[in-house]
Formats: structure tokens, sequence, C-alpha cells
């Protein structure tokens, strides 16, 4: 693997060894950890987008909610996403409803009126892997809707990521449109290298290749003693796990680590809480609470050692006295020492913290880290004694909310 | 005040009477809780807004981070921001620079170069309660060294927002740039109400006078009831305190809420950890941890009754079988829908939680609710017995980082 991955020395050894040998690599789930290594998928990816993109398209949505569009989302903010307001007018882009929060659908629905004026200028890949999922069956109706008051033979432009044999797979063939299949044993979390995650990012031109290529570097042993880290600090009482991003454009792949780890993990009254912080961000908004609160936190730093581009200040200040060793210095420089001063304040009071740290943010860089978590949530699964792959006490919700809207 | 504010029927009546009875009023600071009631300084705000914007502006920059800008940040996500890359051409837009990610930093240059091509199209406000915050002097700085390089006179086009008599202050003073003050006893993360928050929202056109009036009409009541329900959970171990906004749009006001709490109730081993959740969208993420996971987490579920925009359904559907309900409905009913079943499956595990239901996303609601958090949280610290206007540990890595740089 090309991550360096290490711990604050607040872990004895031999505690570290005894948790990492209950963990036999032959209890991972091979069909989830080996869909990078499976070229077949990645060839049907390439040809539906072979099929479905062309020089006019400018817009791919993804209609999809928590693990189904998550993992797409995640690299692509980590690409392009949290600078999209400020960028050139670069195609095609993506665009997400995952909700259906009537702000945001009215706002959809007068960009669509205003951008859009030929359907091949637009491609829809609605993901479900249920094919219930209520959200985004009512927003695929909308657009559906939306694309036949406009254009004629619009069902081309649509593409169905779902479960093989699922409802919506059925309907999708009886009315002639494309389908791509999720496999029944991954679920939604877990499903960042099947088509669900892998096709709108080729859509969008990214290389799926390098990102799988990544993900195949990573090795059951990284996964498994980080797994080990984060279980020894939730046994003594560091209940919430925290994974503390240092760099702004990967806020959404913490939510799909925030995912992964609150649905495989929390269920029968265990599991940790995760958290999402962004450096420099959130020092100023839970750095007191991390230092001075509670001590039932376990942080780990992610950070790249290089980044694509760099910023220098003037040698000659303007703003002159008022923080020291700013002339000529470098962004990257003056997040390095934010980064350092954080753990070396962690270190001063006593609180432990591991870090991965990427080479960069390649795809290829972060399709190692998509591995490498969902094997540790696979191994701290192991360890905590529950059913990483299962997800109980969501229907409690759904059966409630089903029954409102058929009420009505 | 316009909120309707209740709790789940899982606290005795005796009991959050008996805590509410220790709040009196008289503990508020009330230098903090009457700056919306100060129309000079409202005055002062309109005064500085009319010298700075022109017609040509099209760009508001904040250079802040933390309490510094959060206030500001939440109110413009709430009315604009979620949805800005699907825009229309509608100016001046607020842009934020926070932190000093070389990334983003490299793709504002681009921008710069691109969309600004006279002085008066931009307008920078450099916000630093103590003056010496790193990121926003290094950003500040960046900005300004940029701005000379490109146009003549350009001092004109910032106004600092800072402590009055800071350094900050001092130097803009020597300079000849325009300054707006922050009072001595508001910490960042109260300062909403002040020119922090104030200033950048009335350039971009927004009524800060509704948002005031919002404020205005919050009672010590009903902040005091809303603390001592949290209170009252914390000390039955329910240590996460997750604030779970039913709109998108809201996100940014969690993390200013988030910042709230963190730093004002995080110190000396207490306090509580505040969490924010977006519906629908995380009841796919989390919703698995909160109703099978550890019992350590306090709900409280924030709405408004009333969108300003719906879409509609079609009546006759092309996705049919897959959820029922469906056919003519509207957004704001499925939300709804949605919302109502997350609340019931609570009920059912007997999880408690409590509701703030806003009439609406108007301004006035938003300077309401704002208002609350922040009474509310005062008394808070005075139920945990912590003092909620200082942050002792943010120094630790500060101190740290300073070292850093100075080496360099």
């Amino acid at each position: 693997m090309r991550f360096i991955f290490h711990s604050s020395a607040l872990v004895a050894r031999s505690a570290l060894a005894n948790i990492v040998k209950r963990l036999d690599p032959s209890m991972m789930e091979q069909g989830i950890t080996k869909l990078p290594f499976d070229r077949g998928l990645i060839n049907r990816v390439l040809k539906m987008k072979a099929a479905k993109v062309n020089k006019k398209l400018k817009y791919v949505i993804v209609i999809g909610i928590g693990g189904s569009n998550l993992g797409a989302k995640a690299v692509y903010d980590a690409v392009y996403g949290s600078f999209d307001g400020l960028a050139e007018e670069r195609y095609p882009k993506m665009l997400f409803l995952d909700t259906t929060d009537p702000e945001f659908l009215f706002a959809f629905s007068k960009f669509f009126k205003r951008e859009i004026r030929h359907a091949d200028q637009i491609l829809i890949n609605v993901i479900s892997k249920s094919g219930t999922t209520t959200e985004s069956v009512a927003n695929a109706e909308w657009v559906m809707g939306w694309m036949k008051r406009r254009f004629k033979n619009v069902k081309d432009r649509f593409v169905i990521t779902t479960d093989e044999g699922s409802k919506l797979w059925k309907l999708a063939e009886a009315q002639g449109l494309s389908r791509l299949s999720i496999p029944k044993m991954v679920g939604g979390r877990y499903s960042v290298f099947t088509a669900a995650g892998l096709f709108p990012l080729a859509a969008i031109g990214l290389d799926i290749r390098e990102l799988c290529r990544g993900a195949r570097e990573v090795t059951q042993r990284d996964a498994s003693v980080s797994a080990s880290i984060a279980f020894h600090h939730l046994e003594h009482g560091r209940t919430i796990y925290d994974h503390f991003f240092f760099h702004p454009e990967l806020e959404t792949l913490g939510k799909w680590v925030r995912q992964l780890v609150a649905e495989s993990l929390g269920k029968h009254g265990k599991g940790l809480t995760p958290t999402v912080t962004i450096g420099s961000t959130d020092l100023h908004s839970v750095g007191q609470l991390l230092y001075g609160g509670p001590r039932d936190k376990f942080t780990t730093f992610v950070w790249a050692k290089k980044s694509a581009h760099d910023v220098k200040l003037p040698r000659a200040l303007f703003f002159r006295g008022l923080v020291e060793g700013l002339p000529g210095q470098s962004a990257q420089k003056i997040m390095q020492a934010i980064l350092h001063g954080a753990k070396k304040a962690c270190r001063n009071e006593s609180l432990p913290f591991s870090e991965t740290i990427l080479p960069d943010l390649s795809l290829r860089s972060l399709g190692g880290f998509l591995q490498c978590k969902m094997m540790e949530t696979m191994f701290l699964g192991k360890l905590i004694k529950v059913n990483a792959f299962d997800q109980p006490a969501v229907e409690l919700y759904k059966k409630e909310t089903r029954r409102i809207l058929q009420r009505e």
C-alpha cells in the first residue's frame, strides 16, 4: 500500500498485537474486497459510458441517496466539487439529487429550463439498490416527467443502476431503459467499486482504472492494524471516532466514511459514533472541545503529503506584525504548520490519535483510501461482534414513512 | 417568539421544572443578547454598506474563520448558498476564504483573473476578532497582494472588522482602511449580530433589520426550557447533542450551532459533543446508528412549516409500483412524511427528542433561531457549570503552530 499509516505511541504494542491476532484475514468478505479486481465489471461500465456519453453532454445527474451516491460524490468533490462555484466551463459536470427538498427541486427546475436545450446535454443515472427508495424513485419520476414534457426519445438518456432482479430492474427492462447491476451481496455503503460508484465517475471523464488500481494496492494487514487501534480506544471509552481531514475538498469523503461506519457498526446498542472534522477550519469550531472536553474521542488525521498546486504570500507584507513567519510563506507550508501544531497539542495533552498519510489526492490514492476504510470497517465489525453488512433499524422509520404516504 | 418548541414526553414535567427554576433570567449576559436591539450598530453597518456597495459589485469576499464567518455563511447558505451552483446570474454573491487550503487558493486565483476586471467588482471584508488569526491574516495578505498587482487604489475595497484596539485595528487605521468594530465582550461565536455577521449580509443585499427583528422576538423563557431539556438528557448519559435539520440549505446553520456548542461548553473535561444531521439525506447515513446504536444521543429536529416553493410529481407515473403514495404528490409532503416517520420511530423506540418548528425560512425566523441558540448555550453553561464565554484550550494548538511557523 502507498499510505503511511501510524498512531501516537499511546497503545502498547503488545495490546495492539493481541487485537490484531484475533483478525484472521480469511474473515474478510472476499466478494466485496475483490470488486476492484473485476475487469469484467470495469469493462461493462466503460462500454455503457461509450454508449451514453457524447460531446454535447453537459450534466450527469446522479439520483441516489446514502450509499448509492456518496462514493461517487466523495471522489467527484475530492477532484472538483468544492471549487465548482469557482470553476471554469469544464464539462460534463455532475449534479446530485439526493433528497426531495422542495427548494432544491424548484431551483433545479429553473436550472433545467435555462441550461438544457437538447436531450443529449443530459444523462440521468438513477441508483437504488433496492429499487424502492422513496426519495430516489420520487426524484426519478420528477426528472422523467420534466424530460418527457421537453424532449422526444428521452428513455435513451437514462441509466438505471440497481440489484439484478429488483422491481426497478424489471420495470427498466420492460420500459427499455439501459441498466447496470449492483451485485446482490454488496450493500450500498460498500458499492463504490460497483457500477453505482464507477459509472457516474467514468461518465464525467475520471479514470476509474486508476481508482481501482489504488484499491488493489491495499493490504489486509494495514486495514487490520487500523481497525485494531480504533477498537483498542473504543474499549477504553473513546466511543466517538473522529476523522480529521486536513483538506476541505475531502469533506464528502468524510461523509462517506461516516455513513460506512455508522451503518455498519451502529446496532444492537453497540457501535461508535463517527464524526467528521475539516482542517484547519474546524479547529476554530470543535478544537476547544477536542482538547478541553470529555475524553470520549479517538481522532485519526487524514492528509496528503503533496498538493497538486500551491500559492505563495508576498515577501513584503502589507498586514505586518500580526502573525510571525508569514513573509514569502506558501499556503501548503502554513497548512502543514497548523496540522503539526494540532498533532503536537494532542501529544502534549495525551490525547491518542492516528494518521493516514496519502502520497497525494490522485484517484489512485483516493481509491486506496476507500478500499482501506471498507476493510477496516469489516474488521471492526468482527472485533465489536456485530454484522457489518445488515442495517436492521433502518426499517423502523421507513415503515412509518410508508404508512404516512399511503394514508395521504 | 414565533417558534413552536416542544419535546417528546420522555422528561417528567417536574424534573424539567426543577432545572428551569435554577435558571434565573437575570443570569443572562445582557450585553450579548441585547445586540439585535442596538439600532446604532445596525445604522453603522448600513452606512458602511452605502459607502462600499455600488452597482458594479459582483463578489463580497469574506475572509474569516470559525466564529468570524460562520454566522454570515449560515444565513447566506440558508437563503442562497446550497443552490449557488444552479443559480442564475444574481449579484452580488458572497465567497468565503476561511482556511489556507492551497488547492482552493489556486482555484481562487484563476477565478480572480477570469472574473474581476475592475476593483469595484469586488469588496473584501477581513474579519478577525483578535486580529492575529493565522489563516485570516495570511488570506488577507494574499488577496491584498493580488489586488495591488492588478489595480490602483485598492485600499478602498477593503473593510476590516476586528476588536477596537487590536493590532489589526491600529494597522488598518494607519493604512487608511475602513473599519468596523466587534465589541470587546462579544466572542466570535456570539458575534453574528455584530458587524462581523451583519455587514457581509447587508453588503449582498439581505435585510439585516428583519434578521434582528426575529432575534428580538425570542424570549429567555423559551431558551431556558430548551436548555433544560438538553441538560436533563445530558445528565442521563446522552452526551451527544444532535441537531437534525430537515432542510439541506441549513447545513451551515448546523455548523454554526456546532461551533457555538463545542466552543462554549467543551472544557475542563465537561461538555456535550454537538453533531449535525441533515434530513432526509442522513437518515440513509446515520439512521441505523441513531435507532440501533448506543443510547448516547439527544436529538432535536429543526424544520420549517412552510417552504417558499414546491414542486409536484406527475399523476401518471412512469416508475410504477415501486413506492406507494407518490402520484401527484408534492415534494414538501414527501419530506413531511419522512420527517414524521423519523419522529414516530423515535417514539416507538423510546428515544427522546425535541423539535424546533420555524414558521418558515425567512430572515426573521433565522434571526430568531440564531438568538435562541445563543441564549440556550449560555443557559447550558450555567447548568453544566462552565464559563460559556472563554476557550482556554484553543491556545494549546495555536501555540504549537506559531512555534513551527517561526522556526521556518
